[in-house]
């Protein structure tokens, strides 16, 4: 059964990341992580060339649509149904514009979430530290069941 | 080079925990946790031998020493070097006393360890639960590296 | 000194939201956050009334831009600088979607950030408990300075 | 209703901690653990008293009972049922040096729960720093409702 994926509007410079969020949203339960970055990077290979033929500019905004179909855990693409509209900069003047606005949202927003990855990660290694410790404690001052014994 | 375990004083019901405590205490940077739960296992078992020769009864108060090297990784008893004092309950009364005392607040100890170390291993679950869900967060809504792509 | 409050591009909806972020990302650092909530909810029972005004629908894309000073610890708004541009939904259909796209998406990641706001509250919880924990164990077990004696 | 707080045998060394760690177990659901503080060090000091009345050294080992009462929050100590029997060191050589072994056992715990201690308040600290990067995230990138407004 195909699916259908579409970028919605978004800033030419920014089809490729749109893509594979979408892709994420669309297939994590039911291929790899993996599997949807290769197939994103694939796709987004395909659409680059066609914005080399369209004379698109990065400034432009571009609405993406695809089919796929998940077959033994790959993603696979029907080329033949990917329609790519374009919208000039020039002449959707404030469309560009908000599109823009958008983008530069997403890249607070970007940094912020990458903080909190990183106090997450930070907060992984204390609570590893604090595990080991207690085992410690109970190799030495217990005797109860050790983690090597289970 | 040849290092010296000793249990110090314990009751006899003790012995095989206090091996395995201090053995650990002595040998853990050195050698793997399996080998000194191995290690303490074949010397328990040789004392559990000498106590039914030495017609030891749980409630009597014992000290231990013996003798091993580290050798490829692995413990090495030098039984020759093995020495079991025991002190009977009906003529060391206090001794045996005091140390039941000391068995019994090792079990309110423990108990406290155990339920401390249950709390912990809650939160691995939690901290590994949010790193999963800021990977998801990342993949939907950002362009952020994910942990598929390192 | 004013500054300048400006909205970007956003859907008439999701103005009274978008003036908020807006503003907590200007003046954070500044003035309470309750402030902030003050502040940004008479800013938006002032835009409120301009739109029914100027008969805006929910649908149409806005922009609003308004100077504010802090004084003494509160945001003041001049409205004489109050601009609020505003783009049908019929003539600016484009604009219109895309900006209902950008709405949709916010809402998803509105839920993934209240469910890793969730899990940060029980692992607060845990942690609290753990805590505890440690201090009775502290209490029971050994001679280390406790809480009630800092 | 009279309790009776016993030390056990211990070290005379390491009666004041004894007393207190007893005295938490014995009394934390019911008493704030100020006033646990406060009454132990008042039993301490007049144990004290009675060592040096009894010329007792620290290395002896002494076993010390006492009734107390809970009234309006406060512990009510009975001076006249305090019990304290003392083995000198002397005549009870190897009590007094199986307490010592307990003693020193007890000092290498703390160390242990002491290190378990900080790697805990380290884990509050980074899960109130993580609470803190949720809400500016919800402040400018959600809707949601914030800990102000609640």
């Amino acid at each position: 059964m195909a699916v259908k994926l579409s970028t919605g509007y978004v800033r030419a410079s920014g089809y490729a990341h749109k893509v594979r969020r979408v892709l994420f949203a669309l297939a994590r339960k039911k291929v790899e992580p993996k599997e949807i970055i290769r197939a994103s990077a694939e796709l987004n290979q395909r659409i680059f060339e066609e914005f080399q033929r369209l004379n698109v500019s990065k400034e432009d905004v571009v609405r993406i649509t695809v089919d796929f179909r998940i077959k033994d855990g790959s993603i696979v693409w029907d080329y033949d149904s990917l329609r790519i509209e374009v919208y000039r900069k020039g002449e959707e003047e404030r469309l560009a514009k908000a599109m823009e606005e958008v983008e530069e949202r997403e890249r607070e927003l970007e940094e912020k979430i990458k903080a909190i990855e990183e106090v997450a990660l930070n907060l992984k290694k204390l609570t590893d530290e604090l595990i080991e410790r207690i085992e410690e404690l109970k190799q030495e001052h217990t005797s109860l069941k050790l983690r090597a014994e289970e």
